[in-house]
């Protein structure tokens, strides 16, 4: 318990306090985000990611949860962030408000407890139909493979993206947290997936998207 | 799609299915495991893995929670495994049945919510004053550092006493998530992580230990 304390101390004498780097504030109180695929596209990996980007480096409260099970294996998984200003008390998801799904299987399974007005990523090439209209589809997977010619980086490329669009991390903290949980000598091209995932978002936002509308009659 | 059903195909065509080598059965019906140190000791690394080998290999259901926040760098952090037989409704421990604690203050934050028979696994060197007198004392950090030449497998020399001790995964499955969460080039470090760790055990065992008996007024 003296330790508890101890950290507390240890918080106030960080050399780079919390508040001169303050992110930007969260979109609400409590967001959100379930990342969904299929096992073998790196998304317990991105959930990490994001956690750790949003925890440890942004300074906010988070929690994850993902779960595995005989089925997981080739089939539907997620990981999901629960991201907050305040201790979460529960940390599961109810109404998604970031939902990535790179699979059809992972939007159709995953894809029906959203917040009205939720941002929805898909992989514009694996997944043909989107839960609603107003899905942001973007090639992840297409330009990991061609332009970073390493498929599996299509997770980060997602991650760079969902920064871009949502706010919900700082660039600044998705890096270092990125930097630190990928394996040695495969920095450049992780990095090179986060800003060619922004850079997707940046050109969706000038092709004249506007943030996700009101829900309409049609997507509920 | 068409890479979904792919994988499902392959499922079913496994060469080796879960059947023929089924695990032990679980100690009990749903086992709750929660891995705790401080930030940089690879627990959440550790849950992964241990997730990934009871859900992905030994055909489980598996959740896994972690969270981090403003306090968790350097502080005490935590990652939960549930193992259950049946699907988990509940994600969260509420009465951990084994608790692996890499320090004293990880010891002394989350050692109080345990089940009365529950196994409890320290670091010999880190937590000098564990949170029951029948807590298994095993040096992970001192063999890592000193036998392995490398500190930071500790966390994998603990998942292998804790497989041995508590039969919680099966070898086969533990290995085979290690290796598939490691970076490259280390796999022959962690295996050997994995069966020094298992060795402590035995060694434990050896000097004539037995399982933790049933609780006494002294452990309330």
């Amino acid at each position: 318990m003296a330790a508890t304390k101890k950290t507390g101390t240890k918080k106030k004498t960080d050399p780079k306090p919390a508040a001169s780097q303050k992110p930007a504030p969260l979109p609400s109180h409590r967001v959100e985000v379930r990342l969904a695929g299929s096992g073998g596209q790196g998304l317990i990996l991105a959930g990490l990611v994001l956690a750790e980007a949003c925890g440890l480096y942004d300074g906010r409260e988070v929690a994850m949860v993902q779960s595995y099970g005989p089925e997981a294996r080739g089939g539907a998984s997620k990981a999901e962030v629960i991201v907050s200003e305040e201790p979460i008390d529960y940390p599961l998801a109810s109404r998604v408000d970031i939902l990535l799904a790179l699979t059809q299987e992972a939007a159709d399974t995953y894809g029906w407890d959203l917040a009205p007005d939720a941002w929805i990523l898909v992989d514009e090439d694996l997944v043909g139909h989107p839960p609603t209209t107003r899905a942001v589809k973007l090639p992840f997977t297409a330009v990991a493979r061609d332009k970073l010619k390493k498929p599996m980086v299509a997770n980060v490329v997602a991650l760079g993206a969902i920064a871009e669009l949502t706010g919900l991390v700082s660039k600044r903290a998705l890096e270092k947290a990125l930097m630190a949980r990928v394996p040695k000598g495969t920095e450049q091209l992780n990095k090179k997936a986060l800003s060619t995932g922004a850079r997707l978002a940046r050109e969706y936002q000038e092709r004249g998207t506007t943030p996700p509308p009101p829900p309409s009659a049609a997507d509920l």
